[in-house]
């Protein structure tokens, strides 16, 4: 392959890094494409990992896997350090890098609402080690349950807390209720898991604030047959290894409630590379430290930076900045692909326009929400497309047929075969 | 269930808990099985693990839901801290827990030969988490070896020592050559995975050395096939990140061998409960620790203390210890649950007898030994046999049939697709 190609880096092998290396594949450029991980995570499907439906094996791909044929793509595993847009530079530890083109997509990580003593007892949702310490909290704690021989300390062992009704929280309510009051049952001695207690906390005033009231109302309704308790309006105060304090927006009050488990599926913001790149390239930034990004998702003054996916802020298609889901990264990734080549052939590419194909999110077996265009859909209907949606990538992406029959086998037997507690140190 | 039905408690759900626990199951004895971990694993597949072809989730079954259905049976997660024989008492941390019959089944762990600075740098596989470690420890070598610029470097992070030519090294052994040969062709830009060196080093004079001589020179003939070097008659001197110097017995000469990954597969010991069960029931130990018990697996004076599987040393039937393999353990687990129910019923069983089923070692696709009764077989049938009795066991345990979806998968696309590196500790 020739050195002399124009050489596009693209720094994170997420939803809208692999696309923009896919759609780069075999053009003639040179592209080197950098993870922290040799692997593309398949994160809308986070939460089976989290409640033991799925392996991280099932929702992962290598992503020199994904692009072996793709010979013009190097995939590098390591940190960038330190990028330098003026001299057009990336540190990959010592290893200097020269871009004629940059693309940036390194997403964003939870936000403690600047509480970062919570981190410990209430982990997020992001990486598979993520997944894979609430899985272990949340087993863990049924093994607590059984375990002890004191009343309270039971009920706090079973008493789960997740912080945030979008659509992750929604599903880990969702996962938490059918694990408990299907998969578990009948398999402990002292409890019954069904007594388990499951509360969503939510500061707006109803759960999946993105989709429609309607919708909002028949997610709430489900969530309640799974054993949910939803309380909106209230936020959470403090996170102590025994409790939580949640106030009432509405009443002001505040309630203590004695739980082992909290499960964050709150705040995001920026961190780490994200916020060196707007501090290196003096791009203005929101509040939550994403980045503002030019109509055709560059950055400030340079035109062969672009920033995208869950690290940018694009507010100039309606105004309000483009929600941080997979769609959104996947069509900027093509998008900035598009312009580089375009720009290299000297013709020009219209702003980018994010193409909505609508809004999913899963609450439990044969239950969802969807609302794509202008159509709204609640139910087996909406699970329907959910499925349908995620069997699509799942084997657009390296043909994770295997998912499926595994998906099939948990939905017939309600199984969950990857409820393993791993992580403990010691090694006897 | 009677509370005055007499107490059999179970340390260890490995092969031999298990099996006594599955024995037990629905007899008029109450049963508490304890294990640390929430799961049973399934050993004999672990390499896999290490290599990328199946996940945890894929060879683990939870233990409450195996003994679902046996309501005589209470599993509790913990660790056992002391046991006290005379007083017929065992310690789940503070919790004291009386029984009438104690089985211990903890097994072994590795053992560096005194060396314990060697085990962060040669991990063993006894547990998921070290099955997880190697993994990452390969992957990442391929990974950094891609991304240097220098070759004495490269050399060094694509050569991989295994140390032990037992079943589990030859097993590792061979599926490194796999992995390197062929599911990784291809993948790299810079490397060729083709130019890994796999050294596979072991003191005695040959490979798999329970097995008889013709069938380890068969299996020593398909590891070459993979690309695996064999250097029988040789010891490890030393462990460092950067190398190992390898000690030939025939010459006493030493060799510097310039690796990144050390893989161990060599000794093992007793250590933790099974040594303290050892000192407070006087028990006689043999050099690494296991403990000598009865002709009926009881220990010393304590006829209702028994001890089996990998942390038992049984010289009744042959002069010689029993070899630590999962067949043994269940035999012992099923005998000693039967000699339990006899006892009750008054009534009395002959000593334990091992019925040896044969032996097995699998090198890679098409390829195993297998030595079963006066039957010697190498190639495509011994790996028939493999794969049926691996199939059946699967099965057996906990319906794992989706595995054998998996299997099929790897095996004609020779794809690995649990290749991620996990258990970093950033969390951006």
């Amino acid at each position: 392959m020739s050195k002399n190609r124009p050489h596009v880096v693209i720094i994170g092998g997420g939803f809208g890094g692999l696309y923009a290396a896919k759609q780069l594949a075999g053009r003639e450029v040179r592209v080197t494409l950098i993870d922290k991980r040799n692997f593309h995570l398949f994160q809308p499907l986070l939460y089976q990992v989290a409640t033991g439906g799925l392996s991280p094996g099932d929702i992962t791909s290598p992503l020199r896997s994904i692009l072996k044929k793709a010979k013009n793509v190097q995939v590098l595993a390591g940190e960038v350090t330190r990028i330098e847009p003026r001299q057009k530079l990336v540190y990959l530890g010592e290893q200097e890098i020269q871009y004629n083109y940059l693309i940036v997509a390194t997403g964003v990580t939870y936000h403690y609402f600047g509480q970062d003593g919570w981190r410990p007892l209430a982990p997020g949702l992001k990486s598979v080690e993520d997944a894979l310490e609430m899985r272990r909290n949340i087993l863990h704690a049924f093994e607590m349950a059984e375990k002890t021989g004191d009343e309270a300390e039971r009920r706090a062992w079973l008493t789960f807390v997740v912080v945030g009704a979008g659509a992750t929280g929604v599903e880990l309510a969702g996962a938490l209720g059918e694990l408990a009051n299907k998969t578990l049952s009948g398999e402990f001695r002292r409890i019954d898991p069904k007594q388990t207690r499951i509360v969503l906390v939510e500061g707006e005033e109803r759960v999946l604030p993105p989709f429609t009231r309607k919708l909002s109302l028949q997610a709430a309704d489900s969530l309640a047959d799974l054993g949910v308790e939803i309380m909106t309006q209230t936020m959470v105060d403090e996170i102590r290894e025994d409790g939580v304090t949640l106030r009432s927006l509405a009443t002001d009050k505040t309630e203590e409630l004695a739980t082992r488990t909290v499960l964050w599926a709150a705040g995001v913001k920026v961190a780490g590379l994200g916020e060196h790149l707007a501090e290196v390239a003096e791009a203005e930034t929101d509040r939550m430290g994403r980045i503002m990004v030019n109509a055709d998702m560059s950055v400030g003054v340079f035109k062969e930076l672009f920033v995208l996916g869950d690290l940018a802020h694009y507010a100039h298609q309606t105004g309000e900045p483009l929600p941080g889901v997979a769609q959104v990264a996947m069509q900027q990734g093509k998008y900035v692909a598009k312009l580089i080549l375009a720009q290299l052939e000297g013709s020009r590419l219209a702003p980018f326009k994010y193409n909505d194909k609508g809004n999913l999110a899963v609450i439990g077996r044969n239950s969802a929400v969807a609302h794509i265009g202008r159509w709204e859909m609640s139910g087996f209907p909406a699970w329907l497309i959910w499925i349908l949606v995620h069997i699509h990538f799942l084997i657009e992406f390296d043909n994770k047929i295997l998912v499926l029959v595994q998906w099939a086998w948990n939905y017939w037997t309600r199984k969950r075969g990857a409820r393993l507690i791993t992580g403990l140190d010691d090694k006897e």
